[in-house]
């Protein structure tokens, strides 16, 4: 492909990517994207000959990679788990603050507006969640091997659900007070488990005891 | 109202819900409406002069009266918070899975689909999720009233990004899951707070330096 072309090709992709984080499906048309982007009709088509479906898988698979990168570069460090799970919140906070609060992440938004006729796109979606659980989970060397899917899940969901408290307050803070209670319960022990809530019963009663003891 | 009219207006509410929880914004056209609902055109426009955007505000008014009555069910009972939280992550993966995955929860996908062009709609989705914190919070007598808030929002927000989960993986697991960690965690004494986390640092480091000298 020309440079040129290239150069084009991403200006479409990055248009969609654009608009699918602003209002999923629904702000996703080819009319939009030709707005958008600049480019002429006739080069979406082009490029995209499947039209829309391909066009948002494209840009689905471009979060996936970038997305999954930001992820990466937090998890993949030294830090201590509570540490990379503020990082991550805090650095999400200041993203969707950057935007006014207009746009976050294109999965979940893709995902919510998934019906019969955009079936097809629900792969896409699951391949890119599934991508960045897998990279959580293997920056979580402080929990034990067996729990790290569970945990990454848990860090997943509880961020895709406090940017969308984020987005309907225009505010950071469903971030940043998630993230803060999330990082704490992580450095309590992690995971929590039956048998470390069990434990842990037992250790505070016992130390009450010697408490009222001394 | 004559008890057609307003069984016809009923209908065109439940039909907008419907196509919400499907696909948000980008499926409530008004022709899927009609077609759906089975009313006349003329009858939509006549209910709701409005169009579709004073529809989906009534609908979404609706979905935070129903579902906010569900929540009040689980939260407003005996129950320790643990059995509540798992009752309220059980109850929805039954409810998404037996929509074969295909219908979720409308506010969040109304809130990842608005623009500038449905930016009146924020605040009808802002009020739907402040209405159901406080009734989580309301129910969370176990936790120091400071933190209810923090925590209800927490519970909120898990549910709202793992119901996202749920739908891209048509698997209730990441509900289940994601349930039983914060549950789990709840019963470790709630919430998690800076102090606690201090305290039991030093804990475990003064056991294992009791450890290492035994």
């Amino acid at each position: 492909m020309a440079r040129g072309e290239s150069a084009s090709k991403a200006k479409i992709i990055a248009a969609t990517l654009d608009l699918l984080r602003a209002a999923g499906l629904a702000g996703a048309g080819i009319n939009n994207i030709v707005a958008v982007s600049g480019a002429p009709k006739g080069s979406v088509y082009h490029f995209f000959p499947g039209g829309k479906h391909e066009l948002v898988t494209a840009a689905l698979r471009q979060a996936e990679g970038a997305v999954g990168e930001g992820f990466r570069t937090i998890f993949s460090g030294d830090a201590a788990l509570p540490q990379k799970v503020l990082a991550l919140f805090q650095a999400t906070a200041e993203r969707i603050e950057a935007t006014g609060f207009t746009k976050g992440c294109p999965v979940a938004a893709v995902t919510l507006d998934i019906d019969d006729a955009s079936e097809d796109l629900r792969p896409i979606s699951d391949a890119a969640f599934a991508t960045w659980r897998q990279i959580i989970a293997s920056g979580l060397s402080d929990v034990p091997a067996a729990e790290r899917n569970k945990v990454a899940q848990w860090i997943l969901a509880t961020l895709e659900g406090a940017l969308i408290l984020a987005r309907a307050q225009t505010s950071a803070d469903p971030l940043l007070e998630t993230g803060e209670l999330l990082a704490l319960t992580l450095s309590r022990g992690s995971p929590p488990s039956r048998n470390g809530r069990d434990t842990r019963k037992r250790d505070s009663t016992r130390r009450s005891r010697e408490r009222a003891r001394s």
